[in-house]
C-alpha cells in the first residue's frame, strides 16, 4: 500500500508534514510520500521523505514561462507526479504529453479521474497508476468504503480491462486506518489523501492511524 | 465510408458546400455530412444535408452563457458532433461529459485524437467513433496513406483493443478519391476533411472526386 | 435604458422569449434585445427582435474548429455580443482580440467584469459598454440597488475615469421595474438579466414589469 | 533601470545565471533579478540574487492542487512575480485575483501585455509595472528600438493615461546594452529578457554588456 499525502495549497507547514511522513514511513515500513507546492519541493525533499509533484506541464524545455517543467521538479527532488487532479483537470492530449515529460524526467505517474469510464481512458495512456476520485466524496467526511465501494471495484475493473499493469489508487473518501484497509480490500494499491493529514493537529498521529491496519 | 466535411471558421459559403454535399450524397449513395459553425447549423440543415456540430460543451441546461449546448445544436438540426478536434482540445473529464450531453441530445459522436495512445483513451470513453489526426499531416498536402499508413492501422488496433464497437476515422491527410480508398484499406470507416472541400473552387467536383473510388 | 435578456443555456423556448421581447420593445419604445445560444441566433433574429450573441471567439476566419466566429454570428442575425461573461471568462488578450473581431463583423459589444477595478480595465479596451456583475448578486434574489448600490456607482466612476464614452450596464441584481429605475439612477444605461425573464412563467409580463417605470 | 532575466523552461543552469546576475548587480549597482521555474526558486534565492516568480495563481490557500500559490513562492524566496506573460496568458479576472494574491504575499508585480490597448487595461488593475511585449518582437533578433520604437512610447502613454504610478517595462526586443539605453530613452524603466542571457555561452558577459551603457 502506498500513501500519498497531497498538501494542495493548504496553509500547513510542509516541513512538519514531510518530517512526520518520513518518520512514520521508516517506523512502519509503509511507503508514504508527500506532494507539496512546486516551490516547496526542494525543502520537502531535503527532509528525506519521498517527494511528489502535484502536477507537471506537458511541455519540454523551451519558451514556456510559468510552466511546471518535469525536469525542474525532478531537479528539486521529486520522484513522481500527480496528473489531472480534480482541481487541475487537463486536456487529454496534455495528459499524454505530461506522461511523456514525466518519463523523460524519470518521474512516476498517477493520473486522477472521476469515474470508471475516465479511469479506463486514463489507463489507456499507460501511467504507472490511476486514482479514482468520485466527485461526491472529494473533501467530504464520507468514507469511500461505506458510501460507494462499487466505484473502487469498478475502477479496478475498468483499468484492468485496458491495461493490467496500471495500479489503481483510491483518490477520495479515505481518512482512517480502517478506510485504508477497506480500500485495499477493494483492490486499491494506494491512497491519495490531503486534509486528513495536512490539516490534522498532529500529522504524525494521523499518519500512524492510517498505517495502523497494514 | 462516411465523409464528414468540417467547415471550421473558413470564409466559405456554408450553403454552397452543404448543397453540393447533399447532391453528391444522393447521387453517389455515399454518406456525406457537413459541420458548420454553430450559428450556421440551422441554415445548413435546411438544405437537407446531414449536419454535424463542430463541438458541444460538457454542460447541461442551466447557467452556462457562451456554451454550445448539445440540445441547442440538435434543435438547430445537428445529428452528430465532433469532440476534441485538434483546434478545440478538451479536458478528459469534459470529453466524457460532452459525450453524455451528446447522448442526451441524440447526437452521434466522433472524438478526435493525436496518436494511437490517445485514440485508445478516446475509445475507452465509448463514443460512436474516434478520428486520428496525426499532427504532421494536419493542414498539409501529404496523404496519410503515403506518409505514414502505420498510424491509421495502429489507431484501428488501439481502438479495437479497448472497444471493438468504436469506428475509426482518418482525420487528416485525405484530399483525393485515392486517399479515401487507401484510408478504407487501412481500416478506417470514415474520413474527416476540411479545406479540400471547403476551400475548393468547386466543392461539388471535389466531393465527386472523393467518392469516385467507392 | 437598454434591456438585454441573456438566455444562457436555459431550457426555455427562445422563440417565445424573443417574440415577447420584440412586442414589449415595440409597445414601450424601450430598447430590448435577446441573447440566445449561437445555434438559436437565426431563429431568434427571424422574430424581428434585436439579437445578440452570448460570446464570440477572438479568432478571424481560418482553421478554428469549434470557435464562435463573429462573422458567423452576424450572418445569423446578431448585431451585438457579450464578452467575458462571468460564466465565460476570457483572457485579457482574447477580450481585446474578440473586440477586434466584433468590430470587423459590425457587432456592438458589452464586456462584463466582476468589480470596479476590472471594469476600469475592461473600459480601457474600448468596448461600447461594460457590465458590472458583482459575484454576490449573480443568480440571487437580492437587488443591486438595495444590496450594494455603491458598486454600480463605483463602476460608473471607474469606467468614466478611463474612457467617458463607455456605457455602464448593471449586470446582476435586477429583476423588477423598480430595480431598473434604481440602476438608472445609479448611472447605468443598461441592464443585463437572465432568469427573471427567461425562466418566468410569462416572459412578456416580466418584461412589461421591467419597463414599467421608464 | 531594472533588468529581469526570465529563465522560462530553458535547459540552462539556473544557479549559474543567478550567480552571474548577483555579481553583475553588485558590481554595476544596477537592479537585476532572475525569474526561474517555481521548483528552482529556493535554489536561486539562496545565491542572494533578487528572485522573481514567473507566475502565481489567483487562488488563496486551500484546495488548489497544482496551483502556484503566491505565499509558497514568497516562502521560497521570491519577492516579485510576472503575470500574464505571453506564454502564460491569463483571464482578466484571474490577473486581478493574482495581483491580490501577490499583495497578500508581499510580491512586486509586472503584468505583461501585447499592445498599448492591453497595457492600458493592465495598468487599470494597478500592478507595480506593466511590460509591453509586441508579438512581432518576441523571441526575435530585432531590437524594439529599431523595429518599432513607437510601441514603447505608446505603451508609456497608455499606462500613464490610466495610472501615472505604473512603471512600463520593455518586454521584448532587447538584447544589447544599446537596446537597454534606447528602451530607457523611450520611457521604459525596466527590461524583461530571456534567451539573451539564459542561453548565452557566458551569461555574466551578456549581463555586463546589458548594463554597460547605464
Amino acid at each position: 500500500m502506498f500513501i500519498l499525502v497531497n498538501l494542495k495549497a493548504y496553509p500547513c507547514d510542509p516541513i512538519e508534514v514531510a518530517t512526520a511522513a518520513r518518520d512514520v514511513a521508516e517506523e512502519s515500513d509503509v511507503r508514504i510520500a508527500v506532494a507539496p507546492q512546486a516551490a516547496h519541493l526542494s525543502a520537502v525533499a531535503e527532509t528525506g521523505v519521498e517527494t511528489w509533484a502535484q502536477h507537471v506541464s506537458p511541455n519540454e524545455h523551451g519558451s514556456h514561462t510559468g510552466s511546471t517543467l518535469a525536469e525542474a521538479a525532478a531537479d528539486a527532488g521529486a520522484t513522481g507526479t500527480l496528473l489531472n487532479h480534480s482541481e487541475k483537470r487537463m486536456k487529454l492530449a496534455d495528459i499524454d504529453a505530461s506522461l511523456d515529460a514525466a518519463e523523460r524526467a524519470d518521474l512516476e505517474t498517477i493520473v486522477c479521474a472521476n469515474n470508471p469510464t475516465q479511469i479506463g481512458a486514463a489507463a489507456a495512456l499507460a501511467p504507472d497508476a490511476v486514482a479514482v476520485e468520485p466527485p461526491e466524496l472529494i473533501g467530504g467526511d464520507v468514507s469511500v468504503s461505506t458510501a460507494d465501494p462499487g466505484i473502487v471495484e469498478d475502477a479496478v475493473d475498468a483499468a484492468a480491462a485496458v491495461d493490467e499493469n496500471v495500479d489503481v489508487f483510491c483518490g477520495a473518501g479515505v481518512s482512517t486506518g480502517d478506510d485504508v484497509v477497506a480500500a485495499g480490500d477493494l483492490g486499491a494499491t494506494g491512497i491519495l489523501l490531503a486534509s486528513g493529514v495536512a490539516k490534522a493537529d498532529d500529522p504524525k498521529a494521523a499518519l500512524e492511524d492510517l498505517v495502523s491496519g497494514l
